[in-house]
């Protein structure tokens, strides 16, 4: 068990451990998942590349500056008991920041690596106005590694939007028809989830069909659906701004053989990746485990994308099991997702998500692996 | 006439001629926005916190480093002629920019004020691991200056975005009927724009409701629309990476006086403002306009944001009308839409875009002004 509670309150104790650990006496955050998760509050922030949001955190304050655009937004949905206060400052943000700094007559202030330069040297600018030392320095993914682990209100979220997935799958299984475009079956699929209570999507759904499967990044095209094809769905849904995420690969009518041993190689891959997971593993060893299954079929050259990534705010969080240094941890919520894809052929993914448990791996996904034949 | 050829072709030219003058060997460039615009490829880039790509340009070379996942639709898309080399070197991304400039011994490399410091500070380790001496001058916003004008092609896309946009709302206007949900409205109007050509959401759209019309930046919820309601619909339309932006505001039955005078102070303010735009003008004092008309009707107080905005491949783009020192050209495509929210009451915002031509404002807008009354 954790030492500190589940919820914002919890995560704020854990970033002020950090804090007094490594000797900060404020951070900033301005990444909107990690201020997501700091804050609580559900269904505002809206993920653009405007970075509209600051938070300044010290030892006994949480800050947090927004404009005129969001203010109610934030007051109407803050948790209750929550330690944030809201502020509306007129000037710059860095601005805002470095007069925070001074008040506090803080020494080390940390920010986020990847902050933008120019919000970076925005403070420099701040501090040197106001005549204040302080040193800046970076953090290096220190609230994703946290975010890594997810507790048992955000797994609740995560299960209800792979509730949402999993029922767009099976109307999906009624509903594509030969002659139907990729885009109309986005369409279709995209406002099921709508109609069903998701409140974003999870990211762009990728629909393809017949050779552009072959593409494991394909976008929706106009191109018409035929008998015999594959058509691959990858998608999901955002709910209370957490997302679920995933792939099937269904066939349009009778399947062909070699349609049949890609599948079932894709899925052979899936299940003995999943079965290797536990606690404390190396992602890094599951993913030269799919390699070797697929090589050892000798598809080795087609299958040229990651194994899985964590999932929670953001559709690619902490851990993956594609490079080293990853470890699979109790709580931990991840894609499984090996793909196939002959060019000029077509392709094949199969993808869950779950979390890591004592056991082993909890699909939330609940659409069964078996390869899903459409009538036509 | 600009001295530059319209297109992809055009833009990199206006780059390099800023690069001669400033003395700059290269530069990279990771905004996706200013990728897609620098190499005319549609319908690959997809926007996330990721920025999977980075373009590095000298004198005589465009490249272009991105991986496995897009490779082949850019390889696609990529319009005939196109000086765009693709590279998927192994290494990182920094390191891939750092080779580029150790290869073709660059001295100045300038790159975007808004990258990230862990990829900046990796172009810098790079470098020193090849002990070479580059500097990295940080560029201003030069290149999304450059996107605020907008050549033929773009303006085209974005009437056709902005028609998709006005079928919707004229399609809505026999939608919407009380004891909808604010949700279930907004998942009938993004359907539509799917169902009619948008290739995505310009943004997550706003569909606001009585009270809820009085939060500019309103989320959709599940109240429950009611007889006498205003209703805001504040969304637009992608196509081709270019977008749409329109806001209307319509009432659910006859609109009380309150409602008339509000919704007609809101229409004057965005009329007497189109009438005052033409080429040349400052932004801001078209914003003092919007402000003062406001304020002389007694309601300065409730209208708490910005006028308007340059839209493109971004939704909020240069030039603005807020801040000083934006001039408002030719080509300039911007966005009109002042609003007035009174608290506990409701809100109405009217919002139109178009390009600024030599005699002024033209509207890709086709919906009329007139206050839409739905017959319940």
């Amino acid at each position: 068990m954790s030492e500190f509670a589940a919820g914002p309150a919890g995560r704020i104790e854990r970033v002020r451990a950090l804090m007094a650990g490594r000797g900060y006496d404020a951070i900033v955050v301005r990444d909107e998942a990690n201020l997501r998760w700091l804050t609580g509050v559900k269904g505002v922030f809206d993920y653009t590349f405007e970075f509209p949001h600051a938070a300044f955190i010290t030892a006994d304050q949480c800050l947090f500056h927004t404009d005129s655009r969001y203010l109610n937004s934030f007051e109407e949905n803050t948790p209750a008991g929550s330690p944030w206060v809201y502020d509306m400052d007129e000037g710059t943000i860095p601005g805002w920041v470095a007069g925070k700094i001074s008040a506090n007559k803080c020494r080390v202030c940390a920010v986020e690596d990847d902050m933008q330069i120019n919000f970076y040297q925005g403070i420099q600018r701040g501090l040197e106005d106001r005549s204040v030392a302080c040193v800046l320095p970076l953090m290096h993914d220190d609230i994703r590694k946290m975010r890594a682990i997810k507790d048992a209100e955000e797994i609740e979220l995560m299960r209800h939007a792979q509730s949402i997935t999993d029922a767009a799958f099976q109307h999906m299984l009624g509903f594509i028809k030969p002659g139907m475009t990729e885009k109309q079956v986005r369409n279709e699929l995209e406002n099921f989830m709508f109609a069903n209570g998701a409140d974003s999507l999870a990211f762009g759904s990728i629909v393809a069909s017949g050779p552009n499967t072959a593409n494991p990044h394909a976008v929706p095209s106009d191109r018409v659906i035929e008998k015999g094809d594959f058509v691959l769905m990858d998608y999901g849904a955002g709910y209370c701004d957490y997302r679920s995420d995933m792939t099937r690969t269904v066939v349009m009518g009778e399947p062909t053989q070699e349609q049949l041993d890609l599948y079932a190689l894709v899925r052979r891959t899936h299940e003995e990746c999943v079965a290797a997971i536990h606690p404390g593993v190396e992602g890094n060893d599951i993913f030269k485990l799919s390699k070797k299954i697929i090589g050892d079929a000798g598809y080795g050259d087609y299958y040229n994308h990651g194994l899985g990534h964590g999932v929670g705010i953001d559709i690619h969080e902490l851990p993956n099991f594609n490079r080293s240094k990853n470890i699979i941890e109790v709580g931990s919520v991840i894609t499984m997702e090996p793909g196939v894809y002959l060019p000029g052929v077509g392709g094949v993914r199969l993808e869950d998500y779950g979390v890591v448990a004592e056991n082993g791996y909890e699909p939330f996904t609940k659409t069964p692996h078996d390869l899903h034949v459409i009538d036509c």
